[in-house]
């Protein structure tokens, strides 16, 4: 890096920074898009996920005050005014992957607007799911006063409303916006769920701080994890020219009315946790583990010194 | 799910979406509150925070500079306005939870103002014990240059002024609103203390992501945590119904001067940290420790294989 | 603290807890700034930040589309208004020193000027290095889709831009701000890397919630990390005063092509991992490691317990 010249230094010199960082942008193009496409932009996707929340939880979110007479009002100024914006940054996405593969007759503007209508459609089922979720939350933690608490204080909404609407979109291979939706989530609540995830009903995560849950995990109904939990991957299969290969089933599965507590880590692709199984906190887990069993850590090896008072 | 009708769909089939939605607020109400109450919002409680920072570290947030002559009229403004905010959620608060207890003759609105009041002649405690809080970080961090750094960059100085702002409402027994205080300073440090637990004075997080501390935590004075830490429940007990039991001691008790390493767990309303104890790195810690007893994890089970270079 | 005069309070009392809100700016110092310095604001450090990565990333942050026609008008525009903001906060970061060091001789403004210049000097290497980063993230995520997946979404995006810019101020030694920005990056993705630590080239760290890197690790080229990890300290030094030594090699050294799995935890300032090496999840290592070696927990010891169905 060029030398600290301290003392010596006159704004005017700015045009020769600016020659050297044009330079720059030619020869590293990989982080710039000079020329290029439109792409999602975070404040949308934000903007979008605002608005989402104020049609799942409608009195919750948003400074608006709702009535019967006024839903109709709100509800639709709100959905159209989401359409447009969902709707524009899909079709960007779409225009993204199409340019990358070299496709022209994609229609994306077209496509685009049903992806979008069909998120929108798909709210009453999420909100169902949802329903489901805070419920099992309240009914989880002995320090949740009310379902209302859960839905405005706890990172778990946050986490899981996200999760349930990004899924759609990753379901429906929409490039880039689900994992700008999870990574928005992942930030605000530090619980990381990746939008391929395939998670059952009335699910919960207490605390959720450092909660990792990859791409291809698939889990079944009522299950509980704790913060610190990860169900990750085991180890990554290469190719022949020792390129990662992607798309694998890496994550494990949980069947239905497991418990997960603290930081515990649960690794790989095949590894299946049996219904009702409850693995305990700070556990390894690298294998299947029966319908109905209990892991825990054998009596861990501590040892006691007596300082002086 | 609905199918994905691409390409085929039309902007005027909104009205169909929003019908559909207004279904789903009628059927699942719990997660709405269409013609309900004036709930608290966590915009407000938001800009609450932040006033509440400006009282206490005038001249490290906000960005009006203070001289002695301005400071009558900083704290008074602040103050004011603050006062007002305050009241407003409070009372919403209050009036949620007579609503869902039927009480009619609660005296909301007057009560929010006697509570307002009082949070705000707190300041000058609360501002005392986050000034030993800050020396703490500064005493305890080899990496801390001055207690400016301290206050201005170190996740814990907002984490710890919120929960000392906030543990006053909830010892005050106002729903809602500690909680999606404490969430906040979680959401922004990965710092997850809950409103309810009792900290001494002289208290001191390191780093921070992952920290949990229960609701019914007491810990006493000069003690210091590290990142990942959770003083946590062992277990819940259940009532015959089976529903868990609210409000039972259920996390430990950290009696003064003691250390808890990174990662470490410690489990359990009946386990006591004795006074000077230092429990080490990643163990865990179900029962209770001797006075200036030191807890380590055995030579870990470590198993060394050579690859080819 | 006061007693709760429910029912009974009325706003003009509010007077009295301005005077004592007074006293104690008079009582309790440490924690204001009246009559103070401008120091650093939080704002403007933010500011700066978004500023840095419209030109580090331009087309991918910020809401303009940029054009080959358009990029010398839009990075001179952004350079020219960024010098403005980072020679002002730097200027009051080096007189905020001078203040406590009671020197009045140090030009600061003048300084400050030639080292807001030497940053963006910096930039085209600095864009090198995470043109660097990115590709690493992308070669080491399975999960990943593109280069641009990578930018847009992946909280390891914003924590290494962040450590790159703040470790060339950390390096010319400007108080408060490298702090001050590394934090900023701590609370948006929970990857907490200390400004002064030396990372060399073609980085990753993935998920990253709960991974502490500090002050003094020294790192070398094609090193991934994974959640959870800690590259800590082992103990600190004591003056004869009892007081902590600031300053020392207090964090580990990971040698070119290292990889540490999620929630190991490597300590100690002579602990040197090995070039090659490959450090296993959840792993307690406080002595060096040898090139080329895997290290791993043993066989965990759990209980398997079968429940009743």
């Amino acid at each position: 890096m060029p030398e600290c010249r301290e003392n010596g230094w006159k704004k005017e010199d700015l045009s020769q920074i600016i020659a050297k960082l044009e330079d720059s942008y030619n020869s590293h193009k990989g982080i710039n898009h000079v020329d290029g496409l439109n792409i999602p932009t975070s404040e949308s996707i934000h903007e979008i996920i605002k608005d989402l929340f104020a049609l799942v939880f409608p009195g919750f979110f948003g400074k608006i005050q709702i009535t019967t007479s006024s839903i109709n009002y709100y509800a639709g100024n709100l959905l159209d005014s989401l359409y447009g914006k969902l709707s524009e940054q899909i079709k960007r996405a779409l225009k993204y992957r199409c340019t990358l593969e070299n496709c022209c007759n994609c229609q994306c503007a077209d496509r685009a607007g049903s992806l979008a209508a069909f998120l929108l459609e798909s709210l009453p089922e999420i909100r169902r799911l949802i329903t489901l979720d805070v419920e099992a939350a309240f009914d989880g933690d002995p320090a949740a006063r009310s379902v209302d608490e859960v839905i405005l204080s706890y990172p778990f909404t946050k986490a899981i409303t996200v999760h349930r609407l990004a899924h759609v979109l990753y379901k429906k291979d929409i490039p880039l916006i689900p994992r700008m939706m999870s990574e928005w989530a992942h930030g605000v609540t530090g619980i990381d769920i990746h939008s391929g995830a395939a998670i059952g009903e009335s699910f919960f995560i207490d605390h959720g701080t450092g909660v990792v849950i990859g791409e291809t995990c698939e889990i079944g109904n009522h299950v509980k994890l704790y913060q610190g939990v990860t169900l990750g991957a085991l180890s990554f299969s290469k190719d022949e020219k020792g390129r990662l290969i992607k798309g694998e089933k890496r994550h494990p599965t949980l069947l239905d009315d497991v418990t997960v507590y603290a930081n515990a880590t649960i690794l790989g692709g095949k590894t299946i946790i049996g219904k009702g199984a409850v693995i305990g906190g700070n556990t390894w887990v690298t294998e299947s583990v029966d319908d109905y069993t209990k892991v825990s850590i054998g009596k861990p090896d501590l040892i006691f010194h007596r300082k002086k008072a």
